[in-house]
């Protein structure tokens, strides 16, 4: 574990020099979730806050509401080369009563039974799973502690400073206080980690906070905001056209080209205060 | 199809002003790969130059070797709730004698039998199954074209001009003469949809080429160049450890924080000529 980097020779081109010497990488590494010792997914991430990134993984998925759901979680079997645990199988117990995920989970939430694959069925996926939707949710932000949060999102990224290679994602209130940041490879595995400690501190559904992301927002992304009842999701780039669609549907305020003191609010732009 | 943008509302604040108007959204929208009737995939990708994908797609992970083991490709059923074909379902038929993927094939390049879920284990499923490994392949690259090549990438972005929004791969020669650049919402979708239109124009091999990447280099796009016998990778950010790994492995040149006149050299710099 604490494997979050890795240093490695480099050798620095310009048009006119060349030299060398050893920079660090942010750490790549396979996780094998399984839920009730059966394989469910394997993604690649940077090894750390693994429980978090089951928890946050399991809530977006929908296959479980919060912190009583899950009974337990441990890391199992599978060593490396050198004979130590690799750490990169994790096995979570859901509690009783608790249906398993369907092996075709990832399918599900793009397709229904109703419709053939499409936006609209997307869409439909989420709203039959989602159980804290944020549209009730009436809090508001105001634009200039929005402008602050990329700024709040980079001070924190301790792996990014030293490698320029992972995306973050931060949970804040809406008066620009961090509750937590987490880093990774995937960017769908930072919002993960910050939605699974959010679980494991019992404060889902999460009302009244923005989550920042330090790149673009999908489909996905809003998906996980959306199952963790988060109102405010914004991006220091751009949306795509189903994340502006879902993120409507939901009643989540959608914040996107969150640069200096501009932005581009696609939805919810009520929540936003001036 | 042709739905590369859409357009929407969107209300642009500052600290002191706010406005609305209509901005122009990356279009995404799921994409299910059957192979032989049999679904394999659903990805989330901007919808055009399908065809394209599922071939990089299956090249990517070992399915097929090349143009000769793809007997056809077809969009098949799944309307949306305007009742038209939503052409987000592609079923490709295999030639005879090519082995279909084995469900589970996400999972193989992650794990083998002999070893636990780990980083060495992924780059061993990519050496069984690599039939194109590029170690051989001799050429040699200028610096001052490489540090041509993001504005090369930059300039045929069409979508990115117009919505900001779209990650996108594009393959050169080794002067820097543009074959093709693709873009999509997903930066694997982008490399798979360039590898796929060298499949279908027999050009697999890519020996003598660079593909060039418009965000960060994660195992998975090493994986995809490794897959396609491409020499060089370079990115505009920084690549991972794993990523780095499996290019020393592989014998590929991997050049990261490609920018300005200054690049970084991971792995393979003989390739790079100054």
């Amino acid at each position: 574990m604490g494997r979050v980097t890795v240093r490695r020779p480099v050798v620095t081109f310009s048009r006119r020099t060349s030299r060398k010497r050893v920079d660090a990488l942010a750490a790549e590494e396979p996780l094998e979730l399984r839920v009730g010792g059966k394989a469910l997914t394997v993604t690649m991430r940077t090894p750390g806050h693994d429980v978090e990134l089951a928890h946050g993984f399991l809530l977006s998925e929908g296959v479980i509401g919060g912190l009583e759901d899950i009974s337990g979680a441990r890391f199992c079997e599978g060593t490396g080369p050198d004979g130590l645990n690799t750490y990169n199988v994790l096995d979570l117990t859901l509690a009783d009563g608790v249906a398993p995920p369907d092996p075709s989970v990832e399918r599900n939430f793009y397709t229904t039974s109703s419709c053939g694959v499409c936006g609209k069925a997307a869409l439909d996926a989420v709203k039959l799973k989602t159980s804290h939707s944020p549209a009730a949710d009436d809090c508001t932000v105001d634009v200039d502690v929005l402008a602050g949060l990329p700024d709040e999102l980079r001070k924190r990224q301790k792996v990014f400073a030293s490698t320029g290679g992972l995306h973050a994602a931060g949970l804040f209130t809406t008066t620009g206080e961090a509750l937590v940041v987490r880093e990774d490879v995937g960017r769908h595995n930072a919002v993960d980690k910050v939605l699974g400690w959010a679980v494991l501190n019992d404060k889902v559904p999460l009302a009244g906070t923005v989550l920042m992301v330090s790149g673009r927002a999908s489909f996905e992304l809003v998906q996980k905001a959306a199952m963790a009842g988060v109102p405010i999701l914004s991006a220091v780039s751009a949306p795509s056209s189903l994340a502006a669609d879902l993120a409507e549907e939901q009643g989540l305020t959608l914040v996107g080209f969150l640069r200096g003191d501009s932005m581009n609010v696609y939805t919810g732009h009520d929540r936003i205060t001036a």
